[in-house]
């Protein structure tokens, strides 16, 4: 029987609408590319959105157009955000860290009608120049004052706004209108888009509020060090304004000391990013012996937090929140915050169970699965490929029907590439990794990608790329190379043919030679059998 | 263009599922009619949850048919909630406050197959007992020992789940499935009903988990007041579990001592319920001298709180949140915490911000208009009829088109019968009901019914109904009446005429003469004419 119920579609405006309304005193504080800090509320972001999706139209953005952003965190960014998706468009965050044959692959891709980007990224454009698609708009997020001096027919963001309405007529659509798109890195090949809707986006920041009230609550003042260039710096530009916590955006200087002397300045109370990044906070709280104000909870995620990290938040009262997620799920999947009842474990078992990657949120569910399919216990001990589904998880690829049946399972989950095990109480530990990638500093390097540009090299036998174990940037790829003959080739020629294709960040760090690779049964090399054989290997950097 | 995400239609029974793996250590308390203190974690009430709904299907309820439960707060009542719906029934709560006349329209009205009842209202069946549905079958929410004397024919709650498998198939529903259904008085005749859907009661959960995240949350411990049977208890049966809050359900025993006591021993963090409940605590606040333990937050609707029970709870530590909803609301529609911006305030601007209804949770829209319908401005000076808008709000009334068109406007929005101002900062102030209908207690009085009957007795010319204000049940119904002739009517006579249709509680507290009734410009009776007349009537309970 169908109920009698009015039905609003979920929609991504209202979230900020409501909090113009609801939430008068918070807002977003901005370290700008300017270099000052920038500070707006709610109300006026919303006040702003409108002017943008005016000047939007007036370029020519129409429903279901994507519009490309290449920026930091900062209110310009955020602005966007709701502009583009408020009018019907489709907001594509590039993030600048690909390399440029990826960048044109998307920009392609996607079909982009306009770029919105920080002025700090114009040498990336103008070394692209040629190469963006002729009738595609670039806009500088800045004002007259700071445009960039540039060979690149570039728009002002200010300019472009400040004659328009604040009042926009927000279209109705309905929720499973497309509103995001941010790309993924393959295990080969070319990114893949994941297509965010109206109705995913609210029911995912619905999710995360409840799950981190603590943090998402009036009053709250979040640093999202996670970029909105990526994983839309996990559903923080949509739970913060719904909850009324504010925003402290970093803009570009994401070190320990600016951080540290940002968060103390404007008494952040929650910040959130990968751990990579809180390496460097730690090593600024111990340098000044103390927290910045504040300071109370810290969500890491996008690579495993090392236990000592956990420990040394934890020991100084900064609870930590230890989640895992990907792209493709909104992005979070688990948080790994203790139940009521788990705070009176020993500090020992609390710190075993915060190592582990978290419990589902509401709305989320997980599978883990053998080799053919079939379900394993959640017994804290079998371990298998996890598989994902919820509402805010993709059903496929943008425009990419191959990669879509690949990562779609018969029952219609998401499979995530992690090998996993789940325990009694719900809590995941990510084991290892089936997808052939590596992640540094919570961004991808395809291993596959890099072996096949090796493999070209006329002194490489074979090869393959795994990842090493490192201190700062969690994982860092190694070479390993079967010599074609007697010569052995230099690793600064790979990486010379290699930086034709990917970013400098993305080179391997190191190479090593071997007589041969060891293979599995099906004769495939054996990825893992050659992670335990480097184990201990230390990488050049760090030795 | 349709993004690629999956669609997951929302349900009620996921919220159970999730809390029983997500929240190990929270769960429900309740002082049940057996007369001792029960506990269970949600786990254990979804495994009972799968139990009831294997015992309902071999009593043969259907998708779709309606499940009647005539109950207080506690544990089975909570586990039917999910049972029904999860099993694509619809729970049909009743109000034992209703005569027995509406209560045997409505469980007519809404074809109820199955009634659970708490064994307190074991006389109100026997009462009703040849006018019940042949067909109906009658389950007393007890166990075997517990059976009360009776001459029905009657199940018991625990034998029929005894044996059965916890483990229940829970069907894939639309999400627009009709959940709950709840009746409403409406101004004239019968009950209306509101058909829940699991969307709106989704959606309801998370917005009222955001907006009162501080009770709503791990570890907090919850005192539902308001009852299960009626305004789905303000959503607390949903958002407690999802967000792993605790309930303490109090069973029958409402008064002041029964209330503190309970609230002490088991910690309660927060109190929900109408002014009147809170009168009678306030006093044996006052008595002892002390708060309950633990208790922080008070959240107060179903009729205006006064401004000195806020300032009450307020100087003794207790954070109130005075909300504003409906049944027709899932119910809430607004509520007044203070943003952290006005926590700045003198006390006094506090509490005369915290006096008015709140402002708007996520979700719902508020508009005030003119006679004509044409939109008032927020000014706080305009006062006008409120209308509300989201999916939380009902489309229109079970089986009944002629109220339905009489409740929704053009724009398609629903009329709440509230005349009100809405200021600025988006605080809605409640000034006046253009519905006849009268608030005791939290429940509802129809002025119209009652002056229809008492226009039958021969003595009696014209008459009207009004409210009184009183200072526990902050209204009370006056019956104003023009007399036929000389001899003047006995107001006990009128009672006993009233009392073959309306519930004793509802019968007038007084009644008064006057030589002719104040009528409006179109010759109507001018009620609030009548209302100004006796504003300062006071009733012989409290003279
Ligand atoms: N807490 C974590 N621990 C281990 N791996 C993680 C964690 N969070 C994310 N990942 C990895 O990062 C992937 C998602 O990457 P991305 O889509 O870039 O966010 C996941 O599939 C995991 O492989």
């Amino acid at each position: 029987m169908q109920a009698m119920m009015m039905n609003q579609p979920l929609s991504i405006i209202e979230i900020l609408r409501y909090a113009a309304g609801a939430h008068p005193g918070a807002g977003i504080v901005s370290a700008r590319t300017e270099g000052d800090i920038h500070r707006e509320t709610y109300a006026e972001a919303y006040a702003r959105a409108g002017q943008l999706a005016h000047a939007m139209a007036r370029l020519g953005v129409k429903l279901g157009d994507r519009v490309a952003t290449l920026a930091w965190n900062g209110y310009r960014h955020f602005e966007l955000y709701y502009a583009i998706s408020g009018m019907g468009a489709v907001c594509h965050t590039i993030n600048p860290r690909l390399s440029a044959e990826q960048m044109l692959y998307i920009i392609d891709h996607a079909d982009d009608q306009v770029l919105f980007f920080d002025v700090t990224f114009t040498p990336i454009l103008e070394a692209l120049k040629d190469k963006l698609p002729s009738g595609m708009k670039l806009v500088a997020m800045t004002d007259a004052a700071h445009m960039p001096d540039s060979t690149l027919d570039l728009l002002c963001y200010e300019d472009l706004i400040a004659d328009e309405s604040a009042d926009f007529d927000w279209p109705e659509l309905p929720e499973d209108t497309a509103a995001g798109l941010c790309y993924t890195s393959g295990t080969t090949g070319n990114p893949k888009g994941a297509l965010f809707s109206h109705r995913s986006t609210v029911l995912h920041a619905f999710s995360i509020s409840i799950a981190l009230s603590k943090s998402l609550t009036e009053g709250g003042r979040i640093l999202p060090v996670v970029p909105l260039f990526h994983v839309n710096a996990w559903g923080l530009p949509y739970s913060a304004p719904m909850t009324g916590a504010s925003l402290v955006m970093p803009g570009p200087n994401l070190d320990g000391p600016s951080l540290f002397d940002l968060m103390d300045a404007e008494k952040v109370t929650s910040a959130w990013g990968v751990p990579t990044v809180w390496l460097g906070l730690r090593a600024e709280i111990d340098k000044r012996g103390r927290n910045p104000e504040g300071f109370s909870q810290v969500v890491v995620g996008g690579s495993a937090a090392p236990r000592s990290m956990i420990e040394g938040f934890e020991k100084s009262g900064v609870e930590v929140c230890h989640a895992w997620g990907m792209t493709e799920m909104s992005p979070v999947g688990t948080q790994g915050l203790l139940s009521e009842s788990m705070k009176d474990l020993p500090f020992e078992a609390q710190m075993d169970l915060k190592s582990k990657q978290g419990r589902r949120v509401f709305g989320v569910e997980l599978k883990i699965v053998d080799d053919n399919g079939n379900r394993l216990p959640h017994d804290g001990k079998a371990v298998g490929e996890l598989f994902v589904r919820g509402n805010t998880i993709v059903s496929g690829y943008f425009n990419n029907p191959e990669a879509t049946a690949a990562a779609i399972d018969a029952e219609g989950w998401f499979g995530t590439g992690d090998v996993a095990s789940i325990d009694e109480q719900g809590f995941l530990t990510i084991q290892d990794r089936s997808k052939d990638l590596i992640k540094s500093g919570g961004e991808w390097i395809s291993s596959i990608d890099l072996e096949n540009i090796a493999m070209a090299h006329p002194k490489v036998a074979n090869c393959a790329v795994i990842a090493i174990a490192h201190p700062k940037w969690d994982e860092r790829p190694l070479l390993v190379v079967v010599p074609a003959g007697d010569e052995k080739p230099e690793l600064s020629e790979i990486h010379d043919m290699m930086l034709q294709h990917v970013a400098k960040w993305q080179l391997p760090d190191d190479m090593v030679f071997v007589d041969s690779l060891p293979l599995t049964a099906t004769g495939k090399i054996s990825k893992l059998t050659l992670r335990q054989q480097f184990t201990d290997y230390v990488l050049p950097d760090v030795r």
